[in-house]
């Protein structure tokens, strides 16, 4: 189907330059009009692909999400060859800190998408459901090292991992204003892994 | 100096205009035309009391700042007559997740300005000395405990400090787009404090 396959790329260097626009000047910017002009097509042919803007800025979102998702298994993958369940935790959080120009690109659009949430209730109702999933993932995978020890009985896996992804996400924050560096961040997971899995030798 | 007073109160006003319209569209929607129009004054007038843009913008900030830090302050103040440490260090916390209409509104401003941040790294680096500032705070009343032997002292109280001040800059956005509930963030925070202040009944 090479008709169908290119029409999800042209879709896709579209969402791309919806991102340009996002990350450089916040969500309202990215008007038809401006995408468009990004883009180097025409405005007719944008919207031959996303009849509505809102199915636009939805593939868009999906897209940042996908790609941010592939990143941080391919780091998740790699640590499960090892064994190793906390290096598999560490994965989740250090796979979503920005670490390169692409990353950090994809960071502020989600910055700039959760910008524009704060002030509409109902998309970020359809949107938000990142950090949730991250926590559960997370507080299964706590549970696992709670069975086989490296995690102490005690620990409250749901409310430590709804503070390890809450902390990571300040850290993301934190990177893209250049409040933390990236080896500063890891080393915050780091610290707090290393107390959670006290069945550990110290990391 | 009636005069004098005056003058600020008009910034002030203007400042307020400003908020809504970033709060609700972004700061880059915050254009001389929008302010004035939000604060029912003309651009002329406006121009008066800022000459230049970036003068309102930045008068803004240092606003949201004012109040959000009083608005903590009085937390704070409370939680020191206690003599009680553990709660001078959670009214630091507790003072900057939203909890009403108001301060909603002026984190959803500091959201919009932090938005912006990301994308121009001059402006970040003049104004994103807030969590640096609160974490040494947090850090210095961390080692105050550790000489009272309520926080142990194999802590490092600066990383301590730091993944607290992150994980409460998660928490103020989740809280936001209601990722979080208020008291489902104070648990969090209780919980963090809980594991530091080892010396204490449990919290």
């Amino acid at each position: 189907m090479p008709k169908r396959v290119d029409h999800q790329q042209r879709q896709r260097e579209i969402a791309e330059a919806l991102w340009r626009v996002a990350a450089g000047k916040g969500l309202p910017a990215a008007t038809l009009r401006a995408v468009a002009a990004e883009a180097g097509i025409s405005m007719n042919l944008v919207q031959y692909y996303f009849p509505a803007k809102d199915e636009m800025l939805r593939f868009a979102w999906l897209r940042v999400v996908e790609l941010l998702a592939e990143r941080a298994d391919a780091g998740v993958d790699a640590a499960s060859k090892t064994g190793d369940i906390r290096a598999v935790v560490r994965a989740h959080f250090a796979g979503i800190l920005p670490s390169d120009e692409r990353s950090r690109m994809l960071s502020a659009v989600q910055i700039a998408y959760f910008a524009a949430d704060v002030t509409d209730a109902a998309r970020a109702a359809e949107r938000d459901q990142l950090p949730q999933y991250l926590s559960r993932t997370v507080a299964d995978l706590l549970r696992e090292a709670q069975v086989s020890g490296r995690v102490d009985a005690g620990y409250d896996c749901e409310l430590e991992a709804d503070a390890l992804v809450a902390m990571t996400a300040g850290l993301v924050s934190g990177i893209l204003v250049d409040v933390y560096t990236l080896e500063h961040a890891l080393r915050l997971v780091d610290l707090r892994l290393g107390q959670l899995f006290s069945g550990d030798e110290p990391g």
